[in-house]
C-alpha cells in the first residue's frame, strides 16, 4: 500500500468512528419516536446532547483535521496526494466540505442554537395548538437573527441565503434555484388554474374506516414489492413518517395511520421505503466515508418523490396492486375502479396544510416557503409581519386564506428547529426526480407494462445502478448531468405534471 | 456551598457522563434484542464497542481520578473531605470501588477478553445446537485462563474467585458463601426428597395453546396491578426475558410466549417486572451517581424472586388473578380451581435445564455450577472434564443424567461470556428475598389478605422504602442487617421452601 493509500486509511478509521456516532445518535431518535416510554424525554435529551457534543469533538478534533490535510489542501481543495482513485478524490473533497462547515461555527454558537431552538420547538408546538403566533414570535426573531449569523459564519458567495441552502443542497445557490422556482410556480399555477376550471374528481368513498392493522400488513406488502428487504429496515408507527438508516443494513422507516385517511399511509410508506431503499443501496464496504452517505436533501427527496409519485400514483402500479388492496378492504372498496382510484389518489384540491396536499399544490406551498424565508433572512420581511404575508401568498398562489395560523404560518415545524434553507429541497426533489425519470422511461420505454405485472425490482436495480451506490461521488449537479446528459431543469417536471394531469382533468393547455 | 460539596458536584457531572453513555449502549442492546433488523447484527458489534471503549475512556480519566482523589484517599479508601453527608460517603466508597476495578485491568487485556469472549459467544452458540463440546472446550480454556488472570489482576484476599464473584455481589467472599450454598443444597436436597416419595401433581392441562396477543395482554394486567408505570418503562418480546435501564424514568422488560407455556410467560413478567420496579424506583434526581445504581446483582435478583415467587407463586395473589386468567382463556382453564392451579404452577419435577426447573430443583442447578466453576478457576478441575463432571453432579444432585452436552454443561450462555462468579447470585438472590419477605411479613401479618383483593401497591413500597431508593448508600450485608436485624443466614429460605412445600406435597420433615 503506498503512503497515499495508507493516509487515506488512517483518515477513513477516524472518520468511521463519527459515522458510528451519528448511527447511535440516529437510533436514540428513533427509539423517542417509535417506542420510548414518555417519561423518558428529557433524560433522552441529554443523551443526544451528550453524543452530539462528543461527535462534534470528534468532528473537529486535531487529529482529523491532521490525517485531512494529508491529502487535501484544506484551503484551496487540491488534492495532492498521487495514486487515489476518482472515487477517492470525491470522497476528499466532501469531507473537507464537511469539516469547513463543522469548524466554520464556534463552539459556543452551536451550544447556542442547539438551546434557542429546544426551547423555541416546544414554544412552537404550543403555540399552534393555542393559535397564538405572538408567543412563538419572540423565538422566531432570535432564530432568524441567529441563522443570518449562521451564514456570515459559514460565508456565501452572494446572498446570507446561499450558506444556508449550502447545507441541505451543496453548492446550490439562491441565484440558481431562484429561476427554476419561479419557472416551477408559473407552470404548476396555470395547470392548476386549468384543473379547478374542469370537472372535479369524486373520492368520498376513500375517506371511510380502515382498520390499521390491515394498513400496516398492506404497507408491508408493497415495501416488499419495491425489494425493500425486511431484514435490513423495518416498519413501524410514529407521529410524523420518517426515514433513518443507521447504516445500509439497518434503514428503518415509520408511517402514519389514520383509520380514516386510506392513502395517506400508503403514501407514507412508499415515500419513506423510497428514502430508505437510497440509504439501503449504498456501498456498505465505504461505510464511514462520504462514498457511504447520500449526497444532498434534493436528492435524497427525488427517491422518495419517485417512489411515492412516479410509481406509486401511476395507473401502471395500481393495475397490479387495487385488486390487493380491495382484498384488503372488500366492504370499503370492493367496487371502485382502477379509473376512479386513480383519479381519485391524484386529486387536486387546494388546500391549507402542506403534508395533506397534493401533487400540485404542494409546489406551491414550498415555493412560498421558500420566497418567505429568503425574505425573513435578507431582513426584506419581518417576523412579526409573517401571519400576513402568508395569507397573501396563499391567496394569490392557491387562492385560498387560512382563518387561523395554526393553518397557516404555524403548520411547520422547521422553522422552529431553525432549518432555514431545508424548504427548497422539496422542490428540488421533484426537480431530479423528474429528469431521472424520464432518463429511466428511455432504458425501460415498457416501464407501464412491467409495473403492472408488478415488476419494481428492475427500477430499484436502475436507481441503484445510477444513484444509490454512488453515495457522494459525485455532486448533485454532476449526477444530473451524468443521468440526463444535461443540467438540471424545470422542463421534464412541468412536462410530466401538464400531461398528467391533462389526461385525469381532460383539459387543454 | 462549601468546598467539598462544589467538589462533590463536579464528580458527579462527570460521572453522570459515564452514566449516560452506559445508558446509550442499554439502548442498543435492547434494540438488538427486539427490534434491530437482523442484517445489522456486525454494524451493532461494532457500535456497541466503540461505546465500550468511549466509556472505559471516562471511567479511567484523569479528570475522573483527580476529581475523586479530591474526596476520597483511592489507597485506604477514608473520606477526607468534611461535610459530606452519609449517603455521599457512600456513594464515595463505590465510586472508588467502580474506580479501582476499571483502572486494575489493562486496556489490552479488556481489549483481548472482549474479543475471545465475543468469538467464543458463537463458538458455544452453535457447539450447544450441534451437541460438540470439543468444539467449545479450547475456547472455554482460554476463558478460564483469562477469568484466572483478570483475577489476579483486581486482587483477592484469599480465593481467585473472591475477585470474580466481587465484580457481581461486592464484598462478598467465597469463604463466606460457600457454608451458605452447602446448608442451602443440604436443605433443599432433604425438601426434595420428600417430594419425589409423595404423589405427584397433575398439571397436563396447562400445557394446552394460549394465544400469544392474550398472553402479552396479560402480562400488561399483571404489570399494572404491580403498580409498574408504563409510562416509564415497556414490555417487549425477546428471544430471553430481561430487563434494561436507562434510568428510572425509561426500565424495560421483555418476556418469551411459548404458545404451549402458559405460565412461563408469566413468570417472566413477574421476574423482569420486579427487576424494573427496582431500577425505576432509585432516586432519579441522584442519577449519575451510586445512589441511583442497584447495589449487586443479588440484590437485584432478590427483586425479580419476590414478585415471581413470593408474591406471584402464592395461593393468595391467584385467588385475585385466577379469575382474570380464566376470563382470557376460558376454553383452557375454565374449570380449573385454585388449589389446582396453585399446585401446578408450584410443581416439583427434576430436570435438565435450569431457566425451565421449578424452585426447588432451581437451587440445585445453580449451586452445581458454581461448585464447577470454582473448581475450573482454582483449576482442579479441566475445561475438558467438565460434561463427566457435570454429569455425575446432576445424578447425584437431581437424580437424572442428562443425555447429551447440550442438555447438560452446554445449555447456559455464562461461561462463554466469561461472566465466571455469576451464578451464585441466583441462590443468593433468593436467601436475601426470603430474609426480606420474612421482615415484610411482620410489617403486613395480613400480607395474603391484601394481596387476595388485588392490593399490591404496598408491597411496591415496603421494597421502594427499604430497599429501591437507598441505592447503593448500603452494602449489601448493611441492608440485610438494616432490614432483618440479622446477617445472611440461610434459615429463612430453607423455612419459606419447607412450609410451602410441605402444605402442597403434604410430608413431614
Amino acid at each position: 500500500m503506498n503512503r497515499a493509500q495508507r493516509d487515506y486509511q488512517t483518515l477513513f478509521t477516524l472518520s468511521k468512528k463519527i459515522r458510528l456516532l451519528d448511527s447511535i445518535s440516529y437510533l436514540l431518535e428513533w427509539d423517542q419516536e417509535t417506542y420510548m416510554p414518555k417519561s423518558a424525554s428529557s433524560i433522552r435529551a441529554e443523551q443526544i446532547e451528550l453524543m452530539a457534543s462528543l461527535n462534534h469533538k470528534q468532528k473537529t478534533s486535531k487529529g482529523f483535521s491532521n490525517a485531512l490535510r494529508q491529502l487535501i489542501d484544506l484551503d484551496t481543495g487540491r488534492v495532492s496526494a498521487k495514486g487515489l482513485s476518482m472515487a477517492q478524490r470525491g470522497a476528499l473533497r466532501e469531507w473537507r466540505r464537511d469539516y469547513l462547515q463543522a469548524i466554520s461555527l464556534p463552539n459556543k454558537f452551536v451550544k447556542q442554537f442547539a438551546k434557542l431552538t429546544s426551547e423555541a420547538m416546544v414554544v412552537w408546538a404550543d403555540a399552534r395548538k393555542q393559535d397564538t403566533f405572538h408567543t412563538f414570535a419572540p423565538y422566531l426573531e432570535k432564530i432568524v437573527g441567529m441563522c443570518r449569523q449562521k451564514a456570515d459564519y459559514l460565508g456565501y458567495p452572494e446572498h446570507p441565503y446561499d450558506a444556508l441552502l449550502d447545507c441541505f443542497e451543496p453548492e446550490m445557490t439562491t441565484r440558481e434555484i431562484t429561476p427554476l422556482l419561479t419557472k416551477v410556480k408559473k407552470g404548476v399555477s396555470d395547470v392548476l388554474a386549468k384543473i379547478l376550471a374542469s370537472p372535479q374528481v369524486e373520492d368520498s368513498w376513500i375517506h371511510g374506516k380502515f382498520s390499521a392493522d390491515k394498513q400496516m400488513e398492506f404497507g408491508h406488502h408493497l415495501l416488499k414489492a419495491m425489494g425493500y428487504d425486511l431484514s435490513k429496515g423495518r416498519l413501524d408507527l410514529s407521529t410524523h413518517p420518517f426515514c433513518v438508516a443507521l447504516h445500509p443494513s439497518d434503514s428503518r422507516i415509520t408511517t402514519r395511520i389514520h383509520p380514516s385517511a386510506l392513502f395517506e399511509s400508503i403514501s407514507a410508506v412508499l415515500h419513506e421505503g423510497g428514502h430508505s431503499l437510497y440509504e439501503a443501496g449504498l456501498m456498505p464496504e465505504y461505510y464511514g466515508s462520504p462514498l457511504c452517505e447520500a449526497i444532498s436533501m434534493g436528492i435524497h427527496e427525488s427517491q422518495s418523490r419517485l417512489w411515492e409519485t412516479w410509481i406509486g400514483q401511476s395507473k401502471a402500479f395500481w393495475k397490479r396492486f387495487l385488486p390487493d388492496l380491495k382484498k384488503t378492504f372488500p366492504n370499503k372498496i370492493g367496487n371502485i375502479t382502477l379509473n376512479q382510484f386513480y383519479k381519485a389518489i391524484n386529486k387536486v384540491n387546494p388546500s391549507f396544510i402542506r403534508v395533506q396536499s397534493d401533487e400540485i399544490t404542494y409546489s406551491l406551498h414550498v415555493i412560498l416557503r421558500f420566497e418567505l424565508e429568503k425574505q425573513l433572512i435578507e431582513g426584506s420581511l419581518k417576523p412579526r409581519e409573517l401571519p400576513e404575508a402568508w395569507k397573501a401568498k396563499m391567496q394569490s398562489y392557491l387562492g385560498i386564506t387560512p382563518p387561523t395560523d395554526r393553518e397557516g404560518c404555524l403548520q411547520d415545524i422547521h422553522w422552529s428547529t431553525g432549518s432555514f434553507g431545508y424548504f427548497p429541497t422539496y422542490v428540488l426533489g421533484n426537480l431530479y426526480a423528474a429528469q431521472f425519470f424520464e432518463a429511466f422511461e428511455k432504458a425501460y420505454p415498457n416501464w407501464k407494462a412491467m409495473v403492472a405485472k408488478g415488476e419494481l425490482l428492475f427500477f430499484r436495480e436502475w436507481l441503484g445502478e445510477h444513484i444509490h451506490q454512488h453515495g457522494r461521488i459525485y455532486l448533485a449537479r454532476e449526477l444530473v448531468k451524468q443521468i440526463s446528459g444535461k443540467k438540471l431543469f424545470a422542463d421534464p417536471y412541468l412536462n410530466y405534471l401538464t400531461a398528467k394531469y391533462r389526461e385525469i382533468y381532460r383539459f387543454t393547455l
